[in-house]
C-alpha cells in the first residue's frame, strides 16, 4: 500500500533543546501494515491562505473586552460568508500568531518548530540567498529537504494520502523542498520554490505569459486560456484529489495553500463590480477580490465534502500565514489591518497575528472522530497560540504513533523536537490556565518593513528588541507594549517600564539561546549578541 | 430645451425609389418645445448584441412545425436566464434576418434602410477601404456622417435623450461618423470607429495595453484595473445614463450596443466554470461565457429600470446583429448555428438569422404607453423580420411627428426613405398577411466566408445569386433552397427548379436596381451585371 524508503533520520538538528517542546511519543507495534492504520482516522484539511490578516474578513475576528466578537469598519468592508458559516460551525482565535512573512511560516506548520530553530527566518528568494546585507550567513535558506520530519511525511507514513494543493515555497528552486513529494506529499498540484504567482489569470498561463515567467505556476497547463482564476482552478484540482482519496477509502490530509492573496493583485473579475464604489485604491480593490475568491473556494469545498458525504469525518483548519498585506495604509501605522497597528513583516500585531478557525465541516457531537477532538460550535477562543501548533494538534488528532495507527520506525526519527502544543485544550473556547502564554517571534533580516528584530511576548506584555536603529524605530533599540491596556500598540513603554524591559529581554536572551538562533551580523561579519539594557 | 442645429437635410440618396418603403410621416405643427413633446413617451432600448446567432442562447429560438419552440442541443450547451425572463415577459422572432456581418446591419437600424441602398455593404475597417478585389469601388465604407438621417436624431429632435453605449462602428477612424455624438446621440460611451474590442480585461485596459492598442474601447479609463469585465463596465455605465435621463424627467433612447461577443473570445471569468465540462473546445468555452455576460447585463438593466420605477414604460428590443461567429464547426456545414447551416459571413441561415425578442420590461395592459404597441406576453412570431423594421418600429411607438410629439422641421428630410415595416403587427404573434415576405441580402464583398453574393428571400423560397465561382459554391452561379421543405439548407434545388430560379433571379434583379445597389466588379474595374440562367 506504501512504499517503505530508507531515509538516513538523523535529526537535523542534534543540537536542539526542546522549549516548551512536545516530543512526538511514537510507540511502535510492528508491522501492522498502513491499509489497516487508516481505518477510523479523521480527514484533515489545513487551508492556508497567503498573506491573510486577521482583519481581512467580514467574521470579526477581534474580541471586545467581554471576550465577544467585534466589528471593525474592514469586516464591513470584505466578504467572506463561506468563513462566516465556517466560523458558526467551529471556533475562531482572537490570537493567533504566524511568523511575519511566509516561508518561516510555512516550515513552522510542516515541522512544529519555532522559526528560531528550524532557521528558515526569512522568506526563501528561489534564486539566491535572502539573508540580506546583515542577515545571519548560516540561516537555513535552503529550507526543507528529503530528510526533513515534516507532518505530511508522518501523515503519509501512518497511511493517510497526503495532497498538496497550491504554493510550496518549502526550498529554493531545483532543491529537494522544491517538490512537495519529496516532502511526504504522495500528490502535489501547483507547488514550486515559487512564492508567489506569476499571474492568477488563465490567459496569462498564471504567468507563463509573463515577465515573471519564472514564477509561473506549475501543473496546471489544460487550465490555461480557460478562463478559470488561479483561486478557481486550485479548488477544482483540490477537489479532485479529494474525490480520489474518498473513492480509494482512505484518509486524507489536504494541504491546500491557496496562492492567493499574495501578490501580484490579479483582481478577480468575478468579484470586482462588488468593491467598485467602495471608495477603496484599486489595488485594495482587487486585494478584496482575491479576498472574496479565495472565500468560494472554502464554500466549494465545504460543498463538496458534503457530496462526498464525508464532512462529518473531515476537520478544517484554516488560517493566514503572516500579517495582512492589504494595500490600504501606511506599513507601521494603523491601516492595512485596522485597528491593529502595522502588516505582514513587520513587528506589530498586524504583522503576526493571522485568522485561524478550527471547524469539523459538520459538527456532529455523535461521531466517533469527533468525540476524539470536540470543538466549541460557534465559539472564540482569545488565548494566545500559534501556527506550530498544527503539527503536534494534527498528529495527535491522527493517532499517530498510537497502537491503532503505528508509524513504522523508518517513518521517524526517535526524537522530533515540536515546540508548538496541541490546540486541544482550547477549541472548547476556554482558557488553559496550564498552557504557557510565550512565542518568540524572531526575524533577523531586514527585506521588509521592520528591520533586524525579535518579538518576545509572554502574556500582555510584547517586547520588541531591535538590532539596529532604524527610521521607524526611532533609534531606541526596544519597544514595550501592554497589549491589554494597548491592544493597538499605540504606546511605547520601553522608557517608563524600563524595569519590565529588563525582564522580557533576560527571558528573550534565553529563547533565544536555547534555540541556538541565528543572529544578524554586523558590518564585519560577526554576528551580533542580543544585550540586556543598560541599567 | 435642446439645440436648434442648422442642418443641410438634402436626402443623401436622391436617387431611391423606395421599394417596399415606409416614407416617415412629419406632421408639422409650429414651434412646440421639445419639452411638452416628451410627455407620455416610452422609454426605448435597443440592446444589440454583437455576433450573437439565434443558437446562441438558452431560449428556444426556433421552432416545430406546429409553431412551437424547440430545443436544440446548443440552447442546452449556452446560459441565457435573464433572456428566458424577457422572452417570457414579450415576444420571440423565429424568423428575424439581420445582414451577415455588423456595419451594414448596425446602418440599417440606424437609417431603417436596406443595405443596397445606404451601400455600406460591409464592415468598416477604421483604417482603410475594405470593398475586397473584387469588391463595388462606390461602396459606402464611410458609414454615416453629420448630415444623415438617424433614428437617434429623429428622436433626440423629437425631445428624447439618445444615450449611445458600446460598439459604434458607424465610420472610419477620425470621420464624423466614427464619433455617436455627430449621428444624434446626446451622450456616447465607448463607442468609436473600431468594430471589435482590443480586449475585454480592465487589466489590459480594454486594448490600450495590448498590441490592438488602436481598437482599445474609449471612455473607460475610470475602469482600468477594476477587475471589471468590459461587459460590465458598459452596463455600470448604461446604468448611470438611464438613471440620468430619469432624473431629468425625459424619456431616454438607449443604443446598448455590447462589444460582447466579438472576437477577441477573452474569457470571461465569472462564468468560465459554468463551460469546464462542457467538452467544448476552449475558445468556444470562452464564447459561451461572454454570452453569458451579455446576459447578466440584461438581468441587470431589467432590474435597474424595475428599481427606477420606469420598467412600465420601457421597452426593449433585443436583437443580435448578423449569424453567430462562435467557434464551433466549419464555417459553411453544421456547427456555429446547429441546427442552422452557415455562420457569420454566409449566405446561409446561420450567417443572417439573428435573435430578436421584443418586450415591455414588465408587461401592463392597463398602462397607456403599453397600449400604444401591445405585445404578446410569451409569444412566438414566425414570419420574416428584418433589422431596417426597428428605425419605422420605434418612430411610430415615440409617434415622432405625429401632433402630439412634432418634429421640428429642421430636423428631418422632407422624405428620408425607409425601407423597413414596423413590426407593430407582428408582435401580437399573429401572421400578417398583408406584410411583405420579401428581403434582399446584398453582399458585393468577399473578405468573409463566402465570396460576392446576393440573397433574395420570397417567402419560403431562398435564391442565392454567386457573383464568381467559388469552392465554397462549386463553381454554381446560384443556389436555390426552399426553407419550408428543408430549413438547414441541406438541399441545393437550383438545377432541379430552374424554373422558379429563373423566376426568383428576376426579381432579385428588380429589386437591386430599385436600390441602384452597388455590384461587384470584374478584373478590369468594370461592375459586373446580374443575368438571369440561359433558358
Amino acid at each position: 500500500m506504501f512504499k517503505q524508503r530508507d531515509f538516513k533520520l538523523k535529526s537535523p538538528f542534534p543540537w536542539a533543546v526542546p522549549v516548551f517542546s512536545f516530543v512526538v511519543a511514537i510507540t511502535f507495534s510492528g508491522s501492522l501494515c498502513a491499509a489497516q492504520a487508516t481505518q477510523d482516522r479523521p480527514n484533515v484539511i489545513v487551508f492556508l491562505v497567503d498573506d491573510m490578516g486577521l482583519m481581512d474578513t467580514s467574521v470579526p475576528m477581534l474580541t471586545d473586552e467581554q471576550g465577544k466578537p467585534k466589528r471593525y469598519p474592514l469586516n464591513d468592508f470584505y466578504r467572506t460568508p463561506n468563513m462566516e458559516v465556517l466560523a458558526s460551525r467551529g471556533i475562531r482565535f482572537s490570537n493567533f500568531h504566524a511568523m511575519s512573512v511566509c516561508s518561516p511560516t510555512r516550515i513552522s506548520l510542516m515541522t512544529g518548530q519555532n522559526a528560531a530553530r528550524h532557521r528558515t527566518t526569512n522568506w526563501i528568494n528561489p534564486d539566491k540567498d535572502n539573508r540580506g546585507d546583515n542577515g545571519p550567513k548560516d540561516w537555513n535558506w535552503k529550507g526543507l529537504n528529503r530528510q526533513s520530519v515534516t507532518l505530511a511525511r508522518v501523515l503519509q507514513s501512518a497511511g493517510y494520502r497526503t495532497i498538496h494543493v497550491g504554493k510550496g515555497h518549502f526550498g529554493p528552486r531545483d532543491s529537494e523542498g522544491a517538490d512537495p513529494k519529496n516532502l511526504g506529499f504522495d500528490v502535489s498540484v501547483g507547488g514550486a520554490s515559487i512564492g508567489a504567482p506569476g499571474s492568477y489569470y488563465a490567459e496569462k498561463k498564471y504567468g507563463k505569459d509573463t515577465q515573471r515567467a519564472q514564477a509561473a505556476v506549475p501543473d496546471l497547463d489544460e487550465y490555461y486560456d480557460s478562463g478559470l482564476f488561479l483561486t478557481e482552478a486550485l479548488t477544482r484540482e483540490a477537489k479532485l484529489r479529494v474525490t480520489e482519496s474518498v473513492e480509494q477509502g482512505k484518509p486524507f490530509f489536504l494541504y491546500f495553500a491557496h496562492y492567493a492573496v499574495h501578490s501580484p493583485f490579479d483582481s478577480d473579475a468575478r468579484f470586482a463590480s462588488n468593491y467598485l464604489n467602495s471608495g477603496k485604491p484599486k489595488n485594495a480593490q482587487a486585494y478584496a477580490t482575491l479576498i472574496e475568491g479565495m472565500d468560494k473556494s472554502l464554500g466549494d469545498m465545504l460543498e463538496h465534502l458534503q457530496k462526498l458525504g464525508v464532512d462529518r469525518d473531515t476537520v478544517i483548519f484554516f488560517l493566514g500565514d503572516n500579517g495582512s498585506d492589504s494595500p490600504l495604509g501606511e506599513a507601521h501605522n494603523v491601516g492595512s489591518s485596522a485597528p491593529l497597528r502595522g502588516k505582514k513583516g513587520s513587528h506589530y500585531e498586524g504583522g503576526t497575528r493571522a485568522p485561524f478557525i478550527a471547524a469539523w465541516a459538520t459538527p456532529d457531537n455523535s461521531r466517533a472522530v469527533q468525540k476524539r477532538m470536540p470543538i466549541s460550535v460557534g465559539g472564540v477562543q482569545t488565548q494566545l497560540a500559534t501556527v506550530q501548533d498544527l503539527f503536534p494538534t494534527i498528529v495527535q488528532l491522527a493517532q499517530v504513533g498510537s497502537p491503532e495507527a503505528p508509524v513504522p520506525k523508518s517513518f521517524l526519527p526517535e526524537s522530533h523536537v515540536v515546540d508548538g502544543l496541541p490546540l486541544q485544550s482550547l477549541l472548547n473556547g476556554q482558557a488553559d490556565p496550564n498552557r504557557p502564554q510565550q512565542f518568540l517571534m524572531h526575524y533577523p533580516h531586514a527585506p521588509h518593513r521592520s528591520d533586524y528584530f525579535t518579538v518576545w511576548r509572554d502574556g500582555d506584555w510584547k517586547l520588541v528588541y531591535h538590532y539596529f536603529p532604524s527610521k521607524t524605530s526611532g533609534g531606541s533599540h526596544y519597544q514595550l507594549f501592554n497589549l491589554a491596556a494597548d491592544p493597538f500598540e499605540s504606546q511605547d513603554l520601553a522608557e517608563k517600564e524600563s524595569a519590565k524591559v529588563r525582564e522580557m529581554v533576560s527571558a528573550m536572551i534565553i529563547q533565544i539561546k536555547n534555540f541556538s538562533a541565528v543572529l544578524p551580523m554586523d558590518g564585519d561579519g560577526r554576528e551580533l549578541s542580543v544585550s540586556p539594557p543598560n541599567s
